[in-house]
């Protein structure tokens, strides 16, 4: 029975509840797991601790009034560490606030919870960019797992992939399509629409934010990247060893230039094996049609391994979503029920 | 440390025995992962066992002149079976023959295997298509492992890719490229040359049998939906359960008239859940050029599982060759070190 403590508790974290609430039974039946959730602290839904278990159904209708700490008969008024410290959970789900810049305070959760013994599972880009390293030196130290699939690729298996189907391959590049606004805007783009034009869309649809920057010009698949980096090739990398470009830049005749060669724009985040260390970037390409990347449209995100043994392997799948990032989690705690 | 031994010795087992030769010490380093291989059985190569491990560059010298009985300080002159009760391997490595209508002499090797408690790992579609469901509670019932990664796409991870990475989904359908030779033929075929044309040159590329049946007839393919449908789907059926067509009836013609559709024919195989059971067939479709499938041109593999969770997710690599397939084998050697 594995106990698990969710810190934050917005879309993802939901997503994963509802998804062990609907596939209860068959996730004992299927592969012996059973689960309790025992506490959740959410810096604006409230806290509630447990240690004989929350009922999912409650949590997540007192979720939608941000009441959780007015859950029956629960302990209220914990912050995340205090969550994390004071209760029985075997495994921390950390899906707190991204800050791509510092990690916090998701960084202090993450040691917090690997410095108690908790196996952690999350979807956190910041610390996991930012401190990856360190911190799986101090996973091992307390003898606990840290996995967070969802942090590059949604739940399209991706680190799994590379730790659990590849393993024993050396992996000399990596490059892929990793983020999906950007991959929108191209598709549409290639339609012969102006890139305002598609940006007000994506805008309208909520694939885009108000304030883009961290789509279009390529943040967000630089931190992908250099999870990428640091989890796939071992490599120790910082933001500024990220060649990036983002797709501003790129007009509608380079997009039909590109059309009369066979090619076609992507934003691709690489990382090749260079001499000892690597080379790492973000920036538009162009890919050739009969690349497996190139008929990757819409918000769909794709990643080819370049291998000694198996050549190129790509997987190409959801790189966002409620549900399909909530499974990250899902496909994390199997792991960790799988390999204890 | 895993002791191995290996029921047939042809091209997939050297294949094998190379990437453990070459990869020996990051394969400790990296993973933990110890090995030595205690016997080796082949119909036509011969037979050596010794308990304390036999060296592989030696093996592989030997192999290469049918003389493996003739491996200094070994016993020798021992048939499959003897090998495998006799030996003191915890791994049955099963790469001998495929008989695809009987599934003998390997399902007595399975079996063997099986019943006299060691795991076993295998490229060998016969047993596999016909006699999983069997095999599976045999091999529960003696507390091992029996992984087939390479029965299907050669080692592009689609077994480990379910098990391992899908696992928590419900798939409620697969499709895919599951021959290299009919895809060869397929994509060549859109340049204007005729059937009998490139299945001359795939003759000639040693991609295609003299008696090309297997290939172009589907009934390749059509094992390896058998296996997807008993492993993904957990569903009992058989040979004549799956409506299979080859390519052969495809013309110029068709392939032209598709084109004007913006479509692509592709030998696919499919498996659809359907009410309590599954709708299988191996037939050419039109493929939509937006489709994953419709760019993986030549020798390429590839499979897309439809999930409930994550929706659609495609994996496209290697179909065939000796490292790609034999490094299935080392991934499922792996998965069981890893889960042991």
């Amino acid at each position: 029975m594995q106990k698990l403590a969710f810190i934050g508790f917005g879309v993802v974290g939901q997503g994963l509840a509802e998804i062990l609430l609907k596939k209860k039974k068959e996730l004992k039946a299927n592969f012996g797991y059973e689960f309790s959730v025992v506490a959740v602290s959410d810096f604006n839904k409230g806290s509630a601790l447990k240690q004989d278990g929350l009922d999912l159904s409650t949590l997540l209708e007192l979720a939608g009034d941000n009441k959780i700490s007015e859950y029956p008969g629960a302990e209220a008024g914990l912050n995340a560490l205090e969550t994390i410290r004071k209760s029985n959970a075997d495994v921390v789900v950390e899906v707190s606030y991204t800050n791509i810049e510092t990690g916090e305070p998701a960084h202090s959760h993450f040691k917090a919870a690997l410095e108690a013994g908790k196996h952690l599972v999350t979807t956190n880009k910041g610390p996991t960019a930012l401190f990856l390293r360190d911190l799986v030196a101090l996973a091992a130290k307390n003898g606990v797992q840290l996995r967070y699939e969802g942090t590059v690729v949604a739940g399209t298996p991706v680190l799994n992939l590379n730790d659990l189907c590849l393993a024993g391959n050396e992996v000399t590049e990596i490059r892929g399509i990793l983020n999906g606004t950007t991959n929108f805007i191209l598709t549409n783009m290639e339609k012969g629409r102006s890139y305002e034009n598609v940006l007000k869309e994506a805008q309208e649809l909520g694939y885009a934010e108000a304030k883009p920057d961290a789509d279009v010009e390529g943040w967000d698949a630089l931190a992908k990247v250099m999870i990428l980096a640091k989890s796939v090739m071992r490599a120790d990398i910082s933001v500024e060893d990220v060649d990036r470009t983002g797709i501003t830049g790129i007009k509608l005749e380079d997009i039909e230039a590109a059309k009369k060669e066979g090619k076609r724009y992507k934003l691709i985040g690489k990382v090749t094996r260079e001499g000892g260390g690597v080379r790492a970037s973000v920036r538009p390409e162009k890919v050739d049609l009969t690349d497996p990347l190139a008929s990757v449209g819409g918000a769909t995100n794709a990643l080819t391994f370049v291998t000694d043994l198996l050549g190129e392997v790509t997987i190409v799948g959801p790189g966002a979503g409620r549900v399909e990032t909530g499974f990250s989690l899902l496909a994390d705690l199997l792991t960790i029920h799988r390999t204890q």
